[in-house]
This record gives structure tokens, sequence and C-alpha cells, in this order.
């Protein structure tokens, strides 16, 4: 464990509650916590569309409290944010694509439940600490790299949208009603636990799958767009120094990493992870296409400043440490081929 | 009627649907309209907390088909904006201070069910041109005056958070799915046919009603907050002129007006219009305060050089004309106090 002692000590026997917390990050938050001596209990509506996984938590499957309910349910979340010292919020709905198709549960996962959540905080446990994870998405294409905190928002789906006023309810309910809480905008997050049955929460799932089940990575576009990475553990850091410090109050912090590579390296790092692999370019299904932004990476400086973090797993440990959990794991995050 | 004539052109005709159409600004639409040889629909909830009044239509009353329903009704929207071709987008809960109370509500109205009528255009209806109303509220406290489209945006209520997502839902549905859309973000509407009851709709309302009752006008703070104002004429103007031309699609635009005033001002030119009448300065009520936005007049010289569009009504004509109604018509708008 990383988990510097300072940190350690804000959580050690506090209450905290995850909101997603079956899933890839919110799993390994609540690892970090229980080490830290934190109770810890995790909230997942195990949506087989979404991150939910238990084996993401057999390690610590003793040691954490679970709860599965939809933070959609509107009697659940008002009783378990009762009593709570602290409150991850990391569910969501993640899909650009599913959010194009069915815009109504996006916006019910990503804002309406949001606001109960919030509300239900204001009225029934106003002292929380709360960190909402938000995504990059929101800045749409980029007006300029790296891409602060500053840049204009733009959403070009609706999952933008709505994460966008998930971020904004966050912010409010901290400046108006002084529910203190802050906002960390992610930007591709991988690791173990991700969901790598298909591309829902990240196209690097698919990858993983691909290699490990010998199809080529499929890269779309040209795969020259470049992108930034953060290793789960580093954005597990960020979530814990912004929930340990009252400085992050009513503020957005972007993540981000300074190994900035485009799609095609990326593939052809993949590749050369030991496992016998290939990749391909295709062009984009056009509805991929539609939503697609571009070049994109992160200023990060911001929260390198006020919190001090940055990332400290390089990419190509990263990925390794991926592929092999995968390697030995895959029977609990996909069904086997025939054959 | 002021209106010209290649605008008329572009309605005569045609099948036209507006969501708030017994509210303030969507009856005025409705009676330009009307005048240029547009079939017309209203719909409205008459939620008795909202805009919608049927005096606001009585001289026009046999003219337009009237159907009462909520924008949030899953299957009403759906059907009925089959076989228009044009849409302008009105209905919303506008006032800021019920958007703290009940969030849901606000979200609801403003984020959920705009949601719904686009997704009801794409799959009943995607040839129609849609025209939707928001606010200046959510440039939120300025950071630079005037305020053009290009200021950051930044909520400072629930209110604005919902419509945000509303516009960026018009945005969305304009860019992905081909559905014509475009915003108009109004500034302060007065006018004839406004809520007056109360400070629900604009705190213009209250004063006007106040005003009329012999009360002072009470100004909040020290009435040196500047603000500028459309007379309600000048508003149609604009959505005729968004709604009849494709420039406009996926744009989104200011109103505004070159003539700014602070509030103490415009409670003394209340007083001058010949009615005998009295002002106040009072300290904010801490719920406002927590709101305020300190200054705020728009830049609309976007919507000036695109559209062609300027104010024509100045705010003394505008206010002596709203004075006016209210003294002939209040019966209509609110209950004479007993004594």
């Amino acid at each position: 464990m990383s988990i510097e002692t300072p940190m350690s000590a804000s959580f050690r026997g506090r209450s905290v509650l995850i909101t997603g917390g079956l899933g890839f990050i919110g799993s390994h938050l609540a690892r970090r916590l229980v080490a830290a001596g934190a109770k810890v209990m995790l909230v997942d509506s195990l949506i087989p569309e979404y991150g939910g996984n238990w084996f993401n938590v057999h390690d610590i499957r003793d040691r954490v409290t679970v709860n599965i309910c939809d933070v959609r349910d509107p009697y659940a979340m008002p009783y378990l944010v009762q009593g709570q010292d602290f409150l991850f919020n990391l569910a969501g709905q993640t899909s650009h694509l599913d959010s194009m198709d069915d815009p109504h549960t996006d916006l019910a996962i990503n804002a309406q439940a949001q606001l109960s959540i919030l509300e239900a905080c204001r009225k029934h446990n106003p002292g929380v600490k709360v960190v909402f994870a938000s995504t990059r998405q929101l800045y749409g294409k980029p007006d300029y790299l790296p891409v602060d905190e500053k840049h204009p928002i733009r959403p070009v789906d609706v999952n933008g949208i709505n994460k966008l006023a998930g971020e904004w309810y966050h912010l409010l309910y901290n400046n108006v009603h002084g529910i203190r809480a802050c906002v960390l905008r992610l930007s591709n997050t991988y690791g173990p636990g991700m969901r790598v049955k298909d591309a829902r929460q990240t196209f690097l799932g698919i990858w993983v799958r691909n290699l490990i089940e010998g199809r080529p990575i499929r890269v779309f576009g040209d795969g020259m767009q470049l992108r930034d990475f953060n290793f789960v553990d580093d954005c597990v850091d960020a979530l814990l120094l912004a929930g340990a410090t009252d400085e992050s109050n009513g503020q957005v912090f972007n993540l981000g990493s300074g190994e900035i590579i485009n799609l095609k390296d990326l593939a052809v790092m993949m590749t050369e992870l030991g496992i016998d692999g290939s990749y391909e370019i295709v062009p984009f299904p056009p509805e991929r296409k539609a939503i697609d932004i571009g070049d994109y990476y992160s200023d990060f400086a911001k929260i390198r400043a006020s919190l001090g973090w940055e990332p400290r797993v390089g990419l190509r440990e990263g990925l390794r440490r991926t592929v092999a959990y995968y390697q030995k794991h895959h029977e609990y995050y996909w069904a086997a081929m025939a054959g």
C-alpha cells in the first residue's frame, strides 16, 4: 500500500460510503480505505451493463459492508448517507453510446440521482464530505492542449451534459448549502477491475479482452489521436487526497498524465507486453465518429499545486499489471468463448 | 403589428407548437404568429405557480388551439409534436428560489421534459425547427460586462444548472441528430401578461403589482445593481427571427438591451409613470443574497450581426405600456386585496 500516513489518519475509524463501490475505481478505493482503517460501505446496483463485479472485492469481502441498491432509489440513499463521514460518489452511467440510445436512463443516474443524494445529505447529514467523480468528456473537442479546468465546457453527448449537471449540483450544494464537496474530472482510468467485457466503461477494456483472447485490437480512425491515461492506483490517490482536505471544497480538479500517447502507439505497446497480439486500424463507426473529440490530454497542474497529486505508475507498467490481472482472472470478467 | 413581411412568409400556413403558450412570452408569440397566418397550438399546464393565464390569449382565443398538458407528460408530447413545422419551447420553471426548495421539480421540467420533447422530435418529427428559451442566469456572477456568449458558464442555482442541461440537449440534438434547434438566452423580459402576483417569474412583476396597489416597491441591497431589460415584443421579434432561418441552427444567442439601468433608478422610473408610487431600499433576504449575481447586462452583438435583431421599445415606454395594462386588467392577474 502506497498510502501516506497523514492520509491514513484522515480515514482511520471514519465511516465512508462509496457509490459504485463494486465497480472498477470504487473497489480499489475501498481496498485502500480498509487498509487505512476506515469503516467502508459499498453501494452498488450491479446492473449487468455497468461496472459492478463481486470479484473486484473478493480479497476484502469480509472487511466491507455491501448494500445492493440503485442510486436512483429514493428511499435507500437518504437512509444510507446518514452517519457517514465521507461519501465518494462514483456511481454513474459511463457509456457514451448508451447515453445517446437511452438518454433518460443516463439523466436519471448521472443527474437526477446525484441531486437526490445531495438533497439527502442536506437534510440528513450536512457534515459529510463528498468527492464526486466526473469526466474530462465534458470539455468536448479541445480548443487547446493540454486542457485545464478553465477550458470551455462543451459536452458532445448526453452523458457529458448529465455528468456536468451532476458536477454542478455538487458545487452548488457546497457553495449554497455548505455540503463540503469537490469534483475530480477523470481522464482515461485503467487497471485491474475495469469492465473488459465490452467498451462501455473504457475502450481499453475491450482492447485487453481482445488481446487476451487472441483477436486483433481495433484502433478507430487513423490511430493518431492523442490521449492520456491514469492507472487506477493513481486515481485512487487523487480521490483520497481530495477527500482528506477541506482545501478541495468547491473545487474542480483535472486528473491526467504527462505521458501522452497516440492510440496506435498504445496498441503497439499492448502487443509488446509478452502476449502474442496484433492490432488493426479500422474506420470509425459512424455513431462513434459523431461523438469523437480528436486529440485530448489534460493539464493536471491545479491538483498538483493544491493537493500535491501526480501520477506515479507509468503506462507500460500499468498496462503490464492490468493485462497480467486479466490473464489470471478473466473468468470473472467475461464468459469464455466457445470452442 | 410590427412583423416584417419576409418573416410573416416564413410562418404563413405553417403549424407551430408553443410550449408555455398561455404564459407571458408564449401568448405574445402566439398573437404574432396568428397575425402572420400560422396554425398555432399552445401547450400549457396552467400550474398555478407558473406563468400560464387564460387572459393572456383572450383576444386570440378562437384563433389558436389550446392543449392543456404538462411538458412532463410522457405520452402527450410525443403526440403533439407530430406534424408541427416549428416548436417554440418556452415552458419552464422560472423561479430561482423554488428551484432551491424543490430541485427535483425544476429538474423534471427544465431538463428531463426537454430531453423527452427532443426525443419525441427525433422519433416522430425530425424535420421540425426548434427554438428554446433559456436564460442569462446560467452565466452566474459575471467576470466582465457586458456578458457575451463566450462568457464562462457558472450557474448559481439549481434552475441555472437544469436550464443549461436543457440548452445543451437542444444543441446536441441539432449537432448529432440533425434536429434543427437554437437557443436564446433571455435577459429580463417584461411586459403585459407577465406574472405579477409574486416575484416567481420576474421581480418586475411584484414591483408592478405593488405600484398599482399603492405599496412601496422594494429594492433589495443598495439598489446599485445594474440590469438590462427587454420589452416582450422585442423578445418575440428575436424568437421569430431565430425560428425563421436555418442560420440560427446550433447557435446560442444572448438577448439584451443597450439601455442599462440600476434597480434604484428603475424604481424611480416606475414611480414616475403617472401612478402615485414610492420605493424603499431594503436589505437582501438571505436566501436571495445567496444567489444574487451583482451587476449584469448582456452583449447582444451576435444576434444583431447574425439575425439583425435589436430591441426597439425603450424602457420607459415599455414600462408605461406594462403598467397601463395591469391598471386595466389586474383583476385577471391577482385577487384584489380585501378592504
